[in-house]
């Protein structure tokens, strides 16, 4: 099933099931009034919630058209988001611009970092940025959303506890990134909130797109009317999502509706910008960046300023889109 | 007035009002189902669990006896914890453990981290950890709770947001705070849930205790029957709440429900332990042991183990508890 949280004033808004095709939607609200709430009770909700998605498909429920204007964040805000470093070539095409020192202990151990969950971006909503000078920077990454996990858990407890799987901007400001990482206590500053897709989809609706813990669709970004990338999120994975919970939890629980992403997705190749349209191109614009150094001698794809407009979309083999689109513009505070 | 959240099954508890002198409470039960709900419509709640308080305070209504081993967390899980770094004395002592540079940039703007909030320890619940060589240490810190800030706000906006002030345990595992900060993304591993004390408190209830957006009272630390410090928070405070909020908010808005800690509570002072009951003491065992290895050559305060009791508590001047204690026993996994 694909669920959805509507706007309705309040700060959790409103669960919906949405129609497999994004075009039509059906309250949720009799079983729970916001999504926290269903992961909360899930194997109370979840057959519930799957029995009105089958028929809101098959046409029992007509449902009410699906607008994504309408869309909060799935999560609009959470109890934890972790990010890990799912994909390997993201470390490092970036290692340089971080500071980070050991790249062996990274590729033995996920890094990961907490992020801010107190407010989610809506998929519409602008990205307002207090300065434009900060180096504004997206990250187009797969997450995923879990029930409990207790502290040390096996890969299969892992595994089992993904209750649904989505696609986020871990919005970044470069600028910020040394500062946080080599003077501070980590990511802060430099992380600002994240924003995510419109729906969230449970592992049984994706198919064969979703085995060993891995999401396998392209996620496509364009920013203005350019193809910036389309890596393919399954390919070239070091740690699989089953790999950060198990690492997240090495010292403590993870509560219900902690949210954990995949990092920057990244494939291995040798495009630079622009990209040919079947190109594989950039989950984030630091990375064209070196790339672009290391071929042409410096680096020309410009941070994102006020006014451009950033898409992410994750799509399957017809190009659908999956889990709905991410349509941003920059804003100056 | 005095708020806990009591154990009724449900990840948020339920909502009480306690009386001044922590022996009794009500619920606020028929005014918000939790604190979280409560702090989300604060305008509409704060006028009538004030006047819970007063009733039960005054003997209105008689309620029923409180008892701390029922209570959870203030708020069991939380949108968003963020941590400062409020008191230089620490960084001062700490400073080598952590392997960080800039003395200078510290005394400017304040160090923060974004600490796990999915699950926060209830006052009496054990600390569990699973090796016991990670070098287990307390942080005895102050907290306040927020009402919505926006990106930039004034000192006069953050002073304005605090709702609520407690107690925490910023439980740390020392032995893995060097890799988080030096290999990884900052702060993670090494921070595993906090612990609160059962209590919040409205400013206005603190009287004199709270001014100058500081806590003007002394938090006493035993470790086992020994008296590990009883440093008065209201004193060498270099970033004040108001302080870390504005910091906090540079880079984004700050959603209701965030709870900002002060970092570790240190006063400067030349004692080592064991204290003389007149002593001041440390606000966790890292800097004991500086002040060791500094005095005496060698660190002698060991590390919290398996069996240990650690009880943290806040009072006033005439030694009466304002937010009950932390009364935690460490356990192996």
């Amino acid at each position: 099933m694909k669920l959805a949280t509507l706007r309705n004033g309040r700060p959790d808004g409103h669960l919906v099931v949405v129609s497999r095709d994004l075009t039509r939607f059906a309250s949720a609200g009799r079983v729970a009034s916001n999504l926290q709430d269903a992961l909360d009770e899930w194997d109370r909700c979840a057959p519930i919630l799957a029995a009105v998605s089958d028929q809101l498909n098959n046409g029992e429920i007509s449902g009410m058209p699906f607008d994504p204007d309408d869309a909060l964040a799935p999560l609009p805000r959470a109890y934890q988001w972790i990010d890990g470093s799912g994909y390997m070539v993201h470390l490092d095409r970036v290692r340089n611009l971080k500071g980070s020192k050991d790249e062996e202990l990274q590729d033995e151990h996920p890094l990961m970092y907490q992020g801010g969950s107190d407010s989610f971006l809506a998929p519409r909503a602008p990205i307002v940025i207090a300065e434009d000078d900060q180096a504004l920077d997206f990250e187009a990454e797969v997450v995923v959303v879990i029930g409990h996990v207790p502290m040390r858990p096996t890969h299969e407890d892992a595994s089992g506890a993904i209750r649904l799987i989505g696609i986020c901007n871990d919005v970044s400001l470069r600028r910020l990134v040394v500062n946080d990482l080599q003077n501070g206590f980590g990511f802060f500053h430099a992380k600002p909130a994240t924003s995510f897709a419109p729906i969230f989809v449970t592992p049984d609706e994706l198919g064969a797109a979703w085995s060993d813990n891995r999401l396998h669709l392209r996620v496509r970004i364009h920013v203005n009317e350019s193809l910036y990338g389309q890596p393919n999120a399954g390919k070239d994975v070091r740690f699989d999502f089953a790999d950060l919970i198990v690492a997240a939890a090495q010292t403590r629980e993870l509560g219900v509706g902690t949210i954990i992403g995949s990092g920057t997705i990244a494939n291995a190749h040798d495009d630079i910008l622009p990209l040919k349209h079947d190109g594989i191109g950039f989950g984030c614009i630091a990375e064209a960046r070196t790339a672009e150094k290391a071929r042409i001698g410096k680096a020309r794809t410009p941070f994102l300023k006020p006014g451009d407009k950033i898409r992410i979309n994750a799509v399957d083999a017809d190009n659908r889109s999956v889990f709905g689109a991410m349509e941003q513009v920059v804003k100056l505070l």
